[in-house]
């Protein structure tokens, strides 16, 4: 399924894009989609059914903002350098075990709203990944195959960075990943058994219609099965959370000086395969 | 005044302590202790001038449970080396700016939960800390003055850390600081009004009865004005949102071989002058 949440920031109503690609409104069904719903297996089963039943209402989607596919994120676990393309062009050598950081979930936005540029930079970078959306209480996973049946499902992610703010700041990367807008999500969030393989996935983003990545999750130093049993060893993962599994080659920080960092009136548009399409436009904060 | 929630976990009921030590019920005049509480100046007045009545129903303390004093936390930025003698202590060089990372708010917990090792854990640490909770939305705050009106208040926290995680495993200090139960926060939320001078505070930790921490807010590098309006610079706090604010010289880690790293059975205790204290029991996650 491709469930998705619809409407104004901060009131959106579940809702899902059916097979034939039309927007169903569910929330008849279900108050919300959140980690209370990505773990209620009855809850999952009657939106399953309301979904083949055929009989619900149809919205009108021209116009209609999407929000992020998941309501009440309690937290967005980030990799970094996860892919053997991205790693080689910042000049870092491939991690021996995954890198870790965080976005605050208030980060989180819609897949198609504004992108902000922070006050004072002149670093704001684009990278397109993978998110993992969390459906069971993991902690110390054991296997690969114990992780992904923690997984509820896949979505589309943008993890803006701030490279000046994320290195030359001091202290950790996360100086660099937490301004306001900086993690756009959606627009579905794709369920478990509508992804054959999470490591056969193509990544794309644009800037200004110029295609700057184009990569696989195929190139994942750490497939998402392992990157969910290894950061269970260090926490305790809860649905509804987030994991941003890393982003391939083609940011502007591995290319050329002078580096085409984004500024406001930029648009940036992203693309995973199946997992659909976000367009940001940029504004200065 | 003194705010607190009481009762087991997830269903804590608001409470204050008055000014004679007595507990009083607050479930009568808001509905929780959360950061939309925090922002509501109308309900804070309710609540000062219930607790100046002497009228709130009195609660019986023995044997009740204290959670943490801010329910849906939404995240909390920590500071790091921001002590002199503890930078020193570690062997670093004072920073030339705020270090900043991240615990998710999930990891927090009552003053006087049990704190859990993780699981292969051999470098589990403590350290005491000033918290400091936001009360108003603040972005890019330009004045001292201006960062210590969107203060709340204040609590004692504890930012417990696993160092092999933090620092041996690669990647940022995320690893080592989100284990679960890794942020003991309470036990009350001391309102700003009541805090004269934020850096005039001694925080003090024992572990096993034996004095470890014996420091002061006035050796802080970064004081708590200049950390809320430096983190407001590269992120949006909002009201509710905690941050700690580094620890003074004592940790496990500073100390020589063998290091005393927490096990299993070991009792940690904090305090900060003003804002009471918790008490924690060690067992294996």
């Amino acid at each position: 399924m491709k469930l998705l949440r619809v409407g104004t920031a901060g009131a959106e109503r579940p809702a899902l894009l059916d097979a034939d690609g039309v927007l169903r409104d569910l929330a008849g069904v279900v108050p919300d989609i959140d980690g209370a719903l990505l773990a209620d297996d009855a809850a999952l089963a009657r939106v399953r059914a309301a979904a083949e039943s055929g009989e619900l209402p149809e919205l009108d989607a021209a116009g209609l903002r999407i929000g992020p596919p998941v309501a009440r994120i309690g937290k967005v676990v980030c990799i970094g350098l996860n892919y053997h393309d991205h790693a080689a062009e910042t000049g870092a050598e491939p991690p021996s075990e995954p890198v870790v950081f965080f976005k605050a979930a208030d980060t989180v936005i819609g897949p198609d709203d504004t992108v902000l540029v922070p006050r004072k930079s002149v670093k704001t970078d684009w990278e397109v990944e993978l998110a993992v959306v969390i459906g069971r209480t993991a902690r110390y996973l054991e296997s690969h195959e114990e992780a992904l049946a923690h997984v509820a499902g896949y979505a589309v992610a943008h993890d803006v960075s701030e490279r000046e703010f994320q290195i030359e700041r001091g202290g950790t990367w996360d100086k660099g990943k937490n301004c306001e807008t900086f993690n756009p999500l959606g627009p579905w969030l794709v369920t478990r058994d509508e992804v054959a393989d999470p490591q056969a996935l193509g990544l794309k983003l644009w800037v200004n219609g110029e295609l700057k990545q184009d990569g696989s999750t195929a190139d994942q130093i750490f497939p998402v099965a392992e990157v969910v049993r290894y950061v269970s060893q260090f926490m305790t993962l809860y649905p509804g959370d987030v994991i941003n599994t890393g982003t391939p080659a083609g940011v502007a920080m591995g290319q050329p000086e002078p580096k085409p960092y984004l500024r406001a009136g930029d648009v940036v548009e992203l693309e995973i395969e199946g997992l659909g399409r976000q367009r940001q436009a940029l504004k200065d904060a």
